[in-house]
């Protein structure tokens, strides 16, 4: 992929991968993003890093978990200040599959959702390829 | 789609439609989204509304300008407070295509990028789709 021009100015900086993994440990909420028969969906999410991989959780019977069975998946997360025109952003690759009970981390290490209701079923996006940038001040 | 239990609890609520077009119309950073054959890319962007589609901007050579010139895409915004755990999104889900330079909007009307470089290329974004949804306080 030629990401390069993806974009252009000169203070733009791409970040190495482990300045993107520190960025996911930091934070709690992001995107997942599938392709669907109509397109691309991204939904918003709370999340939790697990051993390089990114662990949701979600209601057996969304749609989310019937689209994440085994699919090719990603996971962003970014932030922005509209003051300083300034920010970062990281994008996670990878494919998305159910994660067996026996296979999760403890208690205090997977996601914890801030919406209430059930949700029994964690899905666990592997990445394939991990990429950020950081828009510095102009 | 069944997006009933795309979020399940109690405290979510559905937005309507003058509502998503509402917090699209206030925000100037949002994520692009679109499939190639490895899956979902979500990248941040700058934009603005234009009688309700999205407008964006880019190197007429980025990837972004190859994969958007007749694609289905979908732009996502929201907003979250980790303190007090509530928050909102909005998905427009629809298809991008080039825009001839005589249908762009009056120079304000257009996005305001914040990094710099040439971005001669306009992609609009006509919504097919547009949903929304609120994190209410627990």
């Amino acid at each position: 992929m030629t990401n390069d021009e993806r974009w252009f100015p000169s203070h733009l900086k791409e970040l190495g991968e482990p300045e993107c993994l520190e960025l996911l440990a930091e934070h709690h909420v992001g995107r997942v993003a599938y392709c669907d028969d109509l397109g691309p969906v991204v939904l918003p999410v709370n999340y939790a890093v697990d051993q390089g991989t990114i662990l949701i959780q979600t209601s057996p019977h969304s749609t989310l978990a019937s689209r994440l069975r085994t699919a090719p998946a990603s996971f962003q997360i970014d932030e922005f200040d509209e003051y300083t025109q300034t920010g970062w952003s990281v994008l996670v690759r990878g494919s998305a599959a159910y994660v067996d009970p026996t296979d999760l981390p403890a208690d205090e290490d997977r996601p914890h959702t801030w919406a209430e209701g059930q949700r029994s079923l964690h899905i666990r996006i592997t990445p394939h390829e991990i990429s950020g940038r950081r828009l510095l001040p102009a």
